[in-house]
């Protein structure tokens, strides 16, 4: 049997993103697309809960089936699984996001919180994304990099609970990297203006600074050399290193044994 | 110079919770109230990017500052440490949340959404939830143990990053135990429901299962046994066991030294 994709996205079911990695993935299984139908960036794992979501089949890329969904990314995820899909899918993409979702920009992400749903229904699961936030962003170059890796995760799968949050640079690429999350900061965050009525309001606006620009593990330092950055993630926020200061810290009221 | 306590949530500024957290803490600092307009459940670390936010000044407990954002629970922190407060904030505090926030909960949270924002401005910070989701819940049992906990954190910090996911039992409660994120997973996600033109609908329900219920050391376990959890979280979701696995895997197109 073909393997089964599942797509999804971020943009919307419209994006260039999406279109292109439709088609480069069409001759390798049986894709299912179950994206937004409209924008939803910056979504992190929100889920709708207060009303219900629709689901609606379009007409797409021939011998794809695609649906666009009212919900989240994260919901499109569930609702395929749950739902629409003849089976358990064996991989889920998410993208091509238009923009970067490297260094503390996955938490945000909701290209990435899709690949974390599919990870955590236990299906091997990739975000990939393109430095570059315009609407016409050139994928050409990435491609063939998205290509491999999407290749290679359906031969050796992903441990259980882990994703792939992949960035391309924009031009020319130097090559692949295995790197680690990169320890970033957003600052001067808001543009505040003058509404027609007594109300302040604000747009997010806002500098990223990298805080280990020098540690050439990092996701960010292999974009920022032309190199396509590849972080395995997984949902287990635990810090398990402070568990035994907290124990000291609450000694007082804490029960462990 | 008293410590400036940030109070947001995820169920908005009126909610039970967050009202009796504000009387819970007035006693300890100055206190800075920027909360959702509204419920904003399960935004996860969702931001506002396409439309702008607005903050409005509301009358509310005495000796704190109130202000209802029109954002999401990660849009009020970031909004309040860039533009709203006087200085940087002591202490952040996230709840009291109206429902479980416990093992993979935590990632679709609004309540801890915005308790990791706060982390990544390095500013400790505290999610609390109570495992009830009636909007009336009775938070009286749990109360002296936050305040512990607040109070603690207050004086102890917490390293940079990181920050305290709180979850109490209804009920008697006996005790508090420092926990990891328990294993789990969501099944039979959606319910469909017929609607009045040609278009599918589906509400958003499930179970939520426990994968390693009898592991003692998961907050899962810790609430089932009618103690509160306490598990430390950070931001950083990278899998650094799978990193090695991945050069191998895809070592054709890989570029680390």
């Amino acid at each position: 049997m073909k393997p089964l994709l599942l797509i999804t996205n971020d943009d919307g079911i419209q994006a260039k993103g999406i279109r292109e990695l439709i088609h480069l993935v069409a001759p390798l299984g049986e894709v299912w697309v179950v994206a937004p139908n409209g924008p939803r960036s910056a979504q992190s794992s929100a889920i709708t809960v207060e009303i219900p979501i629709s689901a609606k089949p379009m007409q797409g890329v021939e011998g794809a089936t695609e649906i666009a969904c009212s919900g989240t990314p994260t919901d499109c995820v569930k609702l395929a699984i749950d739902q629409l899909l003849p089976r358990k899918p064996d991989l889920v993409i998410s993208g091509i996001n238009h923009g970067s979702n490297a260094s503390i920009n996955v938490i945000y992400s909701g290209t990435m919180g899709a690949a974390m749903e599919g990870s955590l229904h236990g299906v091997p699961s990739i975000g990939l994304s393109l430095c570059s936030h315009s609407a016409d962003a050139d994928f050409s170059k990435a491609m063939p990099y998205f290509l491999d890796i999407i290749k290679q995760t359906l031969v050796s799968g992903l441990p259980d609970g882990v994703s792939l949050n992949v960035n391309a640079p924009v031009g020319d690429i130097a090559g692949c990297r295995v790197s680690k999350q990169a320890h970033g900061r957003w600052a001067n965050e808001f543009e505040k203006h003058d509404a027609p009525r007594p109300l302040d309001y604000y747009w997010l606006i806002g500098d990223f600074n990298t805080l280990d620009r020098e540690d050439k593990e990092t996701d960010q330092w292999a974009l920022d050399n032309g190199f396509i950055s590849i972080v395995p993630i997984h949902t287990d926020m635990t810090h398990v290193q402070t568990m035994q200061k907290l124990q000291s810290d609450f000694k007082a009221f804490i029960d462990n044994p």
